[in-house]
């Protein structure tokens, strides 16, 4: 049995009731051993998915983001809310939230981007913008929407926590053991950390394979090319299927980041581009096989090095 | 049951019994319904590789290209030779081959790249090139060797046969024929075009996803970024796991096309760039999405379109 120790809740709002969202949300409700009323109220900007999440049981009650009345109502007491929309909403979210807000509700987020949610937070929130804590759970899947969530998503996942000014250890703690109790490893890093380590890892290979079916589908011949592509194009191209607003907000939020991996991919590419071209074999040869021994040592979920093991 | 009509064999001798061509062999000895005498031979560098075909029962014996007497007693009667080695080594072994070659021995490949296969064929062959079908099977898997060679790796796959001039129609019939008994699909398109769609839809995939691996191993914190790739990281790069041998050969034989596909990719991604920097979040979310909308229609190994389907 996993540790849900010290984490027990009354009132928990979700902004966002969709794949993470709502994964949280089942995950915590459906365990016994955590305390408290665990009652789950779930916030969207049309009543389609909420009241979706509200027929699967997902949420004990839907609020329309633009009913001022119930809004103010779901936040009075509310034990922790979490902001689980795409990136671009954080902000309006926070200034919507923001008036209503009590003094020990504990906000957080589940943003793929980090330094853009800080931002937000001291735009929106100003004094009290440490009751934000910036959070990342590395977990999703293909499908999307409060159908697709799963109680058990995020077990044996990581969570990225990136502590920011003004936050209590309290608080802090507090969330943590909120993703603990869902499952989760849970890890902190600065903003712009985690920021720069998920530009490469993530934010870049999005956009590379959204360009190469891009580039392909702007061929003459895309449906020949298409109709021989296999098992190698099926998953370099697999997150070519993620969704475009979720992404575009990525890549606009992180995008100091997101252009740095991108020149420095390139750079990689001009340099492979020049061996190719001079059919320089011992030259290819070497950075594929680095390549390979890199990616055959990796393994995926594996534990993350702890952050003093590695260089800044 | 699978049509196996019009083939059967009595000599079959394999260069390069790895995955693809111990695949093969494995295939076609192990179907009842397939006539002839059914006996393999396998050509290898090395007795390490051939000498473990030869206890997996993959093949009945055992030569080494640097037996002179062996391979010409090998040649001898052959009804096909198969060449399943990486693509560099295509002009060394038909020059090997060359002078024992029977004239009623049809000779083919299993190379990812077709243009190359065409010149060397003329380069070792000269006016007997016609004896030489150029073929590729669209299968694999990441395990290679012939420890990894499975009797059904080809069912339902596809395989590419570019004909070449001095082909005549009996010797296409009879490797189409080969590829159909081991459960392929086989289809036929000119060498220069299978180049240029190799290249898009594997090819460039394959150098993309290396230089992903180069460029994270390349920055100062590596093993951070490693430790938190997950899934959208794995499906990307399993193909960066693929030899290096094997892929150093593709991009030299079919820099060509490769250099004009990762050109416009680059092209791609310099757009793609632009509209990062600038913020445009509707032009990312208009190409995010018409690739997902691609990707979401296309269906591994689905019956590829007709030629006449597509503009040149």
């Amino acid at each position: 049995m996993m540790d849900v120790a010290g984490f027990s809740f009354n009132k928990l709002v979700v902004a966002g009731v969709g794949l993470i969202g709502g994964s949280l949300a089942r995950a915590l409700r459906e365990r016994d051993e955590i305390g408290g009323a665990r009652q789950v109220i779930g916030i969207g900007r049309s009543t389609d998915s909420t009241a979706r999440a509200l027929a699967l049981g997902v949420i004990d009650q839907a609020v329309a983001l633009t009913d001022e009345a119930a809004l103010r109502e779901a936040l009075a007491g509310a034990d922790i809310v979490l902001l689980a929309a795409p990136v671009a909403q954080t902000q309006p979210l926070l200034e919507r939230i923001a008036p209503w807000l009590d003094a020990a509700t504990i906000i957080t987020d589940a943003g793929s981007t980090k330094s853009d949610a800080v931002a937000a937070a001291h735009a929106a929130l100003g004094s009290r913008a440490g009751q934000f804590v910036p959070g990342h759970p590395i977990a999703g899947r293909e499908a999307s929407g409060v159908d697709a969530a799963l109680p058990d998503l995020y077990v044996g996942r990581n969570v990225v926590l990136c502590p920011m000014a003004g936050n209590t250890p309290e608080a802090l703690e507090r969330i943590a053991s909120m993703w603990r109790a869902a499952g989760a490893t849970v890890h902190e890093m600065s903003s712009v950390e985690h920021d720069r380590v998920f530009a490469a890892v993530s934010h870049l290979p999005h956009v590379l394979s959204f360009a190469l079916v891009e580039q392909i589908l702007a061929s003459p011949d895309a449906a020949l090319k298409f109709s021989f592509a296999a098992g190698g194009f099926r998953d370099f191209t697999r997150i070519a299927a993620s969704s475009p607003e979720m992404w575009r907000d990525v890549c606009v939020a992180n995008r100091v980041a997101l252009l740095e991996e991108l020149d420095a991919y390139t750079a990689v590419l001009t340099r492979l581009r020049a061996a190719i071209n001079t059919a320089d074999g011992a030259e290819l040869e070497a950075v594929f096989a680095r390549s390979r021994t890199a990616r055959m040592a990796w393994q995926p979920g594996g534990q993350p090095v702890r952050l003093d093991d590695t260089a800044a």
